[in-house]
């Protein structure tokens, strides 16, 4: 088949060079972006009088047609047509004659996959930024429906202090709020236009470029050509959020894995969202999150593969960042695909309040609290923190818990200590008297999910 | 030596644990946040009446005393001390008795270190922007100088199209003001106030953060104590806009390399900027703008080793986090040398017009043109631009340049080709030619300079 | 659908939790491997009396049945029974009955699938290092071909000293050579029977692992089965080693692109493995090459996502393991396409002797042999060299190539040239005057060009 | 400073270049190395009489009396001279005179730094091997120890079914080899004498690297000079081979702080080996742990730096394979700072059999022995699993355990269940009867640890 670029070869292309460099079998996913320019394009051809506005009406019409074929899985996407954009094109030269021809003037395929990749990307972010709001709003129901319930706080994985469901809760809309923060940046500087950067120098044609930036709706015009088709920054900064985005989840993973272990036992996932063992006829797994945890490596290779490929490419296009797609597309179905899955599944997830609880008070959890308790009596806190380690110490030799000591037991330590010790160990007061911006007791966390609704409106 | 959290212990550090696990030898320079920090702490205690004016006072002067002696570089750090937090604090209650101990009082490291890489890191993005910003009124000097310049622009590593060597340096300021933009959006985010949340859940003693938060002027403050401590968001954002930035510079690395080969030609660096060989008496390398490319693995690196140490922690503060430091002061590290040496080495490259308007013209680089005079004259672009491929194999097969081609021999390729072609492949007209927004002309380069020069001002 | 371990489940799995576990999508391609182990283990099954020699060739005769089927693309693979295990049995049971029910006795999903992944590597491991060896042998011959032809050899991208591109062609010879030894010493620790460690535990049936390892030509059997179910090493080697490959895979690709640029000139990349511009008639880009560069990243990031994949996992199986087989299968495809196609182009590569060998002497490239020339006379090496440097220095202010001084322009830096410098910097008798082992003297490369058609035989 | 490379430069270096590029800071510690290697040359280039012998003797004495002012402290390293290299030859120069030029005659500092840093690496894999091997010993005693001690085996982190915690020992037995065979095998591509490349191209000078390769105890000899110093494989594979073993040791670090939790109360570390918490009295936290798993990311960090620095490099020697060093020694360093720290930690650890072997036999994990029972009556298995399933959702419904269920009750699922179902679900009995090889029954445990000691001998 003649290649559109033909004219100066002798030879015809390889096959094996065929198969190699195409990349139809992926970014035929850009279609619908691609046709979006490729119209906005030919408006702005016509206007400008660069072409006639009864051959702008003939290319449009051609590619909305094209479109339909598209959409009702009629098109046949070729290998020898390389990409998406010499597909469509050569569809359209075919359909609508050598005026289809005219739709390439002022443009090459450096800027116009440069295009299509923003609008593309501009779509994806948005949607993202709808299931991480979903998602939020989830976690604050399940923080309003546990703002009071006391599971244990952790650090070092060893039970620190006794925390409130709800704060924990709250923690993850915090950190998808980031997300959507950071997404919301990377989105401003998605959004701008590439399209007459042309091969790299821009042209010597009369082109509008702001006409085409109103109609494609963009915020910006990248204003120098050849940065325009050698940027991919938009495509590193995106998926650099994504993977931050995974970690997150990966954290979240992971606590979901630990507390439905039998060991933690603190909430119950739906049957129809965990899987069995094909030897093991007891098992019940958690594969949702642990799938999500595996699939954090992939993003974070993404993001390696792309800076690595962009890494000393001299200016402007090289044919390298044809490789930009499979990492951009895998990241963006992960992570939609992720956050999905959990919006689908964490309104079920159910907390086992009698085990969490039970376990809030174990541990020592409360030492914290007897030291602020001497600190109040105006023992400097290194010497209260010392105290309260050595009542800890002899608690675990006597084999009780901080709140089976008696008063004399406890004053051999410090004669500070007196009868108002009494509570100081009870869960649901040790809670409330956290009163600190941001702490854990149920009243903050009422607080801050006020806000929260108000923001997430 | 007696750990400050010894008091529930029985056995002491071994040895080896002390040297595995201390983290001195490196969050050592964090001491001046850290001690801005806790004299910001103090001060709100005291105002909160949980310690009186007169211990904030003693503890604050206390500081002020070990600062001046850190900066005199008379202090000594300790291994037993474990991190630059207790090693402050341990030698305060060395010089002012008991009352140092108060000063750890509703705070926690986890809190405290999640401070002070805040303040550390608000203070050096600031710095690197004004590297940015530095380095881009360079680019943007020399982009005034050659702004008239044409060499080849390329794509594939082939000659493209003539640019001016003016748009060339333009594209470097624009990388570099996304690069700033981002570091702007990590910047809002690394600025806000943590402390306060204690080890995870906040305290029941009645701190005021917003007052701290005033006293340190944060932005923002952390609203959920669990997610403050377990946040290392802002530096994996850091590092990954870091990564994206060396990106950057490495592309300019590859392309000084590339110019001051003998092959190319275009540039010269001067002698103080270049090394020579143990062996070879002749070389004369680029190696400053070689080790820039070579950090940027460095950097690559130092994001994955964070991604990698963040993924999958449950909340909320773990061990592990602190391996964040090296991979962060690494990274500030390099990004700045790697811009400073680059605002001493840039104003003193030297294009060599000669040879680089000389490539400008070879390798038949002004086809595009012919092809969008074709498309001036009506033809539709896909068979203009099959015409010129023709024209230029025969113009190949000829051992001729397009302008050495008689206006008979171009004839026979198309009539549309008349006496007006004359004049086409002069490269200064065609460089004036391109008329579109962000092209390379001359013009346009002049009022992007002009623009650039009121946005950095 | 009921699923194959829905006993202990009362709902069924959410359809959102259905498409987001499967893995039949990607890897279907294990089915070859699935049923060659499901095979070996029927027919180990009957020899122990596990089941009977009847049972065992109905399974072995309904696995051969399928097998037929899914070769042909007549085999409908169902998302909902989840992976390529699964489709395979559910099939078997329904066309031979409850019988095939019993070809998962002692066999879990776990070592199942761990041993189809080892029999897909060991066999594609094995067509790489074909590949290896065919792209070695076209080395060879270029290396023969091109053995007493000068290029100029670089370091820092700067001239160093003259090299034949025989020898430049040997280095690659080198490289892939220890490509190959590394994926042989992967290939050792691949080639492990893992089947028999079931879930996690191995089993109470009376089975034979050794007879397994016999029929599946397994070098070693896995003797943990913990181990045996966790491992995922072979994966994370063999992608590290392939990373290596791609890396110097695209130091290759960097040497083709810069060579075919019109700055060097060396080579002519045929028509048939390059391709052109959708806008500039002219270009004929290194396309091939560049993608090979490109695809470095995507096998880098591949083990990235590996290696955080298994970052952290508690033993045994994880559901996140199910994630080792995207990568694998890219990297092996990959690595394969690039040198594919690289044993295509290489031999169609034609260097520019006339190029190469006119840039060998410029540059003062052969001021290594000057200072070497005054050793030979006494001179302490590092006299010499400065020396060197200063004659180096004044030839390149006189404007004159070092050949171009006269000896008593010579002899003004040092006495101890004589009339015997005569010649010294002549291409050719320069060239064979590098004696040492290893070295870049066509004799040298002639006698190491025996020693590999020895080795590669 | 004059630079030994000076002769043919006008401006000498700017102090910010010679601080950017200098290297002196981190490669001073492959001195012993560098001085080895002169040692060995020079005792060459006497033998081939390039220099005499009384001159050898000099540039030897002189060479020993540096090293012994390096050992004791007494060496001033200098910027100006760049690197370790240039540091010891600049101070040869300046103790034994002129003839200490003579050192640096037939070598170049491409190989030299080349054969520094495989002689360095050469001789830290010998280290880290040991303390490989160290390690496996000490897993060996602990099984045998344990070997008769049942814990869960999870999957999924879902109890799965009982294992000896002698066999989990022996699994990282078994992993620890697979390491230590892929340094064993990087080890052999490390040993190879690359001296004698010089600067890419080989001498002109009659050396004998045979015998250079003899007195520095080289395996093989690098035969080809260009890619003797390109080639930074050796460093690749080593950073790789680190990774997997770090990945390994964080799967440890994982399980020993999920058994060190309150919730699974597996393990009780020693207190000199945790750290306390200076906010929480009652904090004992596994830090060791945690911090071998977060310093996993610093190595896969590391592999990517030196990736990422490799991809693209033209040949032959590039200055940004400077860069090489840092994420090397920092490799070596954690690698063997882990190492050492589990090889005191280990020994400490003690299981809580109590805890252990109650939690074995909880959920359900004998399910799999009651499929197999049936299996054996001649129920096809996957019957048997769906039987069983549903005898674990009863007896959940029921709250009772396996073995609480009466003979009539399970008779209702199937007919094929009789009385010597009894002691089925007794745990002693259950892990012995696992008879497949390398199974986690104590006798295969006995069997297994027997192996090893004769392996590790």
């Amino acid at each position: 088949m003649k290649k559109a670029w033909g004219g100066r070869f002798k030879e015809k292309t390889a096959s094996v060079v065929e198969s190699f460099t195409e990349s139809i079998s992926f970014d035929y996913r850009l279609w619908p972006y691609d046709i979006q320019g490729s119209i906005a394009h030919a408006r702005m051809l016509a206007r400008q009088g660069i072409i006639t506005k009864q051959e702008a009406r003939q290319i449009i019409d051609g590619l909305k047609d094209i479109a339909k074929d598209i959409e009702a899985g009629r098109f046949k996407w070729k290998k020898e047509h390389e990409d998406v954009h010499m597909n469509i094109e050569a569809e359209l030269i075919k359909r609508i004659g050598p005026v289809g021809g005219k739709l390439h003037t002022a443009r090459s395929r450096n800027d116009q996959v440069a295009l299509d990749l923003r609008l593309y990307l501009r779509e994806e972010i948005k949607e993202i930024l709808k299931f991480i709001k979903k998602l939020q709003r989830i976690f604050l129901r399940l923080a309003d429906r546990y703002h009071n319930t006391a599971m244990p706080g952790y650090t070092h994985l060893q039970r620190a202090q006794p925390v409130t469901i709800g704060q924990h809760m709250l923690a993850y809309v915090e950190m998808l709020n980031r997300d959507a923060e950071r997404l919301e940046d990377c989105l401003k500087r998605t959004d701008s236009l590439p399209l007459g950067a042309c091969a790299l120098a821009g042209t010597t044609l009369p082109i509008d470029r702001a006409y085409v930036a109103e109609l494609l709706k963009f915020r910006r015009i990248s204003t120098n050509s050849m940065d325009a088709v050698s940027d991919r920054d938009f495509v590193v900064e995106f998926i650099s959020s994504a993977s931050i985005l995974m970690m997150h989840l990966s954290r979240l993973a992971e606590e979901l894995i630990l507390w439905s272990s039998e060991e933690f036992g603190f909430i119950e996932l739906p049957d129809s969202f965990c899987t069995g063992s094909s030897i093991m006829p007891q098992k019940k797994n958690p594969d949702v999150a642990e799938l999500i945890r595996g699939k954090t490596g992939r993003v974070y290779g993404n993001l390696i593969a792309l800076l690595t490929l962009m890494k000393a490419l001299p200016l402007s296009y090289n044919r390298d960042m044809q490789e930009d797609k499979p990492p951009l597309f895998d990241t963006v179905d992960t992570v939609k695909a992720c956050l999905e899955v959990l919006t689908e599944m964490m309104p079920k997830v159910k907390f086992n309040k009698t085990h969490t609880e039970a376990a809030s008070t174990g541990g020592y959890s409360l030492a914290t609290d007897l030291a602020e308790y001497l600190v109040k009596k105006g023992v400097p806190f290194r010497q209260a923190h010392e105290i309260t380690g050595r009542i800890v110490r002899y608690a675990i030799e006597q084999h009780k818990q901080l709140n089976e000591l008696t008063l004399e037991e406890l004053k051999t330590f410090s004669d500070k200590i007196g009868t108002d010790i009494k509570g100081l160990f009870e869960l649901r007061p040790a809670l409330s008297k956290r009163v600190s911006l941001g702490s854990t007791s149920p009243e903050e966390v009422k607080r801050q999910i006020a806000l929260w609704r108000e923001r997430l409106k």
